[in-house]
């Protein structure tokens, strides 16, 4: 395998705000924490769940070095870069690696739907600009644009594109490329209700901001498909089910906010035009929280 | 489980025509049989594979009267009797039931869209009449109706509506049935690429055309599923993935047919509009069948 | 233009049944003679309106000479005669010949989707056993395929396919067809609420179910686009337009013999699965038709 | 009708960038200016053609004034604001205002997908800080989100939202919205192959780039229309059809900026990871061009 400091669970920390839409770093880092010290396998921030799109320059950067300072290399750390022109990319993936990133994701982000060939220059041109791996990211949910089995693997030909992360939800994606791609190059699971076929696809990892809310069941998954133990697997994937799908169907930041806050804990404020789920969607999550806990 | 009659691998087999496009019980037969020693579970005659759309009345019940006769009590048999027409459904169920098959598969064959209720008075004017289990048989593509996860729930309130088989493709609504139906309802997986997420999943079986072309590595699939060890399902489940995927890609009939073919055995004609596959298409699964074979 | 007999507002006549599901030819050659009398330019037996793909051979060849006998060559009649296999339709379409049709229009009914190489074939082998001309008919929603316009364009190579009916809702379809198949090759529409679109992108004639109820406003529509007047049509579209959603939404047969029942005309039972509308949604048709009245 | 600023052929501007990815003013200015003395009705710089998201907040607001002070109030002018954040939406549409716009566009970009409260919310506490119009622009191709016809009726409940643009290629959402929101609300065509539908559904403008290649068969089109002679409308219509496909299927800054270049104008350069059109897709675009000057 061409990079295999990434596996298991890769936890999304979300990007708190305070009373007036500004970054709050010192929550920030009080959530990453609590994703490191209850055993995530790396930590990826500004990432979907993290808002990435949302922030200016320096608020980018300053998650990023944040990151870097509370993590203190007790896991790898996987930054997102992306950006809507290649320049830009630029600019913040040479800034995650001299902050310290482990590696950065990049997602192809669209407004005009770009061609292959637009799509494997950008990459390459990024990628020549720095000298940790690439994760190439595909979400056609979120990025408006869905990269073919056959373009993910041209991308694999650059030389720091090593690990690819699949979240259109179509298990038959992972097969191909577990099929094609061969054993040197780990994909990554982005879709959470996919948990489990996903790893019995053999995804080396889970890409997800489910361990903000249930770390212990989704390690407990991992832990399971490594002791090839189908059963159990089976068993704890039916226990956080409910809260995958809900987590996704709400919207990452705004589930993840609203379950921190109904375990006591403080998720910030959200940026507007993002709102807080409703009473009635609050309810229901921690509905789904209180079963969870019940079951264990 | 209300029904346990019916698990592992469910073979469908083809139904060959003779150079007048008449129906070939004597070559029917002999294909059959290749199903049943060949170490299938369960058969399912005049499902999509066996064309049952394309048969009349007394082509279909020379078909089921054919394999209940060479069966002889070896596996259940589940019969396809699925009709435009309720009057025509429960003609072919009753006919079904009385040539003893041990179970009937339904799916709500429309021209136009069927609401809800519709689909419910359907069924349940069916199920009255019959004695024997229903699978209710979800599978947009070929019947141009989607049934809800919500529907299939109330379909499951019919007392002899036992079994669910799925073949949208979408494991997540395996998850669903799985989670929401309880443990005394089977679900049974139709989509053969899904094969090993179904079975991950929890599926009680496997509804397939495969076993016509490599019923090893079908049932080493469901037997390493049985055995707990995710390992060796992963494995065969990628040895026989490229097949998988292109018989459902050129439609089962056809596929099965030239497999057959190329594996020096007759599968008889198809009926037309269908067509054999091309020379190049044909090519192409023999090489699928010689890469099998070779790892083996 | 290669054929130019059938234009304006075809209409499409709803097989009614009786008590026992059984076809009331009687009460079919009263409803006939209504769109008949109203002023359409043509009449459809057999369509999807006239739920052909529920009735056995028997009741479509006395749907089909009932359809001659009462209209008594007052307009052309365009008979469906899709089926399943090639054989069946070319017994259906040398019946409705044979009955006295002046056109038959066909449908690549399908269950396993068929390759272009099979659609044309179909229709080929279909062509040579008839001398009266063929209308190719387009309608994924209820055929389960969608032809596209590369394909309709081969079909036309045909010599007695010369006309092609689009129901796909696109607007964009009839736009090739006008662009790409010249001046000598007719295109009609079969989705109601596109009627304006259609005749705007210079459709010859649409098929439609509509004038069991409304037929002053369809034939108005026509007029207004045979006199160039614009403001007009639109005009007169706008006061149709709510029934011709609704009627589309609900399925035809189910909503015709609802919106004839509202009319005080008695428009026969329906067969299962197939049932009345909700009452609901017939009293939100009376409110619909009430409107339209009220306003002209 | 609340606003009659805006109407006929809105033409929108490409931006420029010279060698060095530098937005090029100059030629901005020069391009717009054949925009406007070609006849087009009103202008709309930063719209999904002039790769708004694309720009910096300097370069946007670089392009605005530049606008106004090159179209000197000949034509009314709609500049695009969009922003994922409402806080910089809200920046953007007061700079517009303060430059001289006429009106503002918003399209709800989104990342995250919107609940409809968040973009009722959105739009409402944009609108509450500029005094000029606002259009809104439902396009889930560029946008990732596609708001439906009750929510746009409630956005034109807030007082300065007073136009429509409709993006998504379904003539049948025009429909609803001249048949639902009355003859007080305009709404404008933003597809460029439904032009003839959308004017025939009777929309007020035609929101398009190809008045950079064609501006007299826009004009004419919009003419034939006003003159209510929809037989001229037609033939003008179809003598441009293809042009409008091959911009749309491209991409807009793309294939203007090519056809620009065919015509001997320089469209200056793209911004990556945008790339100009191939060689065979640049000649294929040649050639429709002089086929539409060779049909004039």
């Amino acid at each position: 395998m061409k990079n295999n400091q990434f596996k298991g669970i890769i936890a999304y920390p979300i990007t708190p705000f305070d009373e007036n839409e500004k970054v709050d770093i010192k929550l920030y880092k009080q959530l990453l924490e609590r994703l490191i010290v209850s055993g995530s396998h790396a930590v990826a921030p500004l990432g979907s769940t993290g808002v990435m799109p949302y922030l200016n320059d320096e608020e980018k950067e300053a998650i990023t070095e944040a990151t870097v300072e509370q993590t203190k290399g007790r896991v790898p750390i996987l930054v997102g870069v992306s950006n809507l022109t290649t320049e830009k990319t630029i600019y913040h993936a040479k800034a995650a690696e001299k902050a310290g990133a482990d590696a950065v994701m990049i997602i192809p982000m669209s407004y005009w739907k770009l061609s292959d060939d637009e799509i494997v220059k950008h990459y390459d041109t990024v990628a020549k600009q720095i000298s940790i791996p690439i994760m190439a990211y595909n979400n056609p949910a979120t990025a408006g644009i869905d990269m073919s089995p056959a373009l993910l693997k041209r991308l694999l030909e650059i030389p720091n594109v090593t690990m690819i992360k699949e979240s259109t939800g179509d298990v038959q994606r992972m097969h191909y490329l577990k099929k094609e791609l061969g054993e040197d190059v780990a994909f990554y699971n982005g879709s959470n209700p996919l948990a489990l076929s996903a790893f019995a696809a053999g995804a080396a990892g889970w890409c997800t901001a489910a361990p903000n809310l249930i770390p212990e069941l989704n390690i407990a998954l991992y832990n399971a498909i490594q002791n090839n133990d189908l059963k159990e697997a089976q068993k704890v994937f039916y226990k956080q089910i409910n809260l995958l799908k809900f987590i996704v169907e709400k919207g990452l930041p705004r589930a993840i906010k609203s379950g921190l806050n109904s375990m006591g804990i403080d998720g910030g404020k959200l940026r507007k035009p993002l709102l807080p789920l409703t009473e009635k969607e609050s309810s229901e999550l921690s509905v789904i929280l209180k079963l969870i806990n019940d079951l264990n």
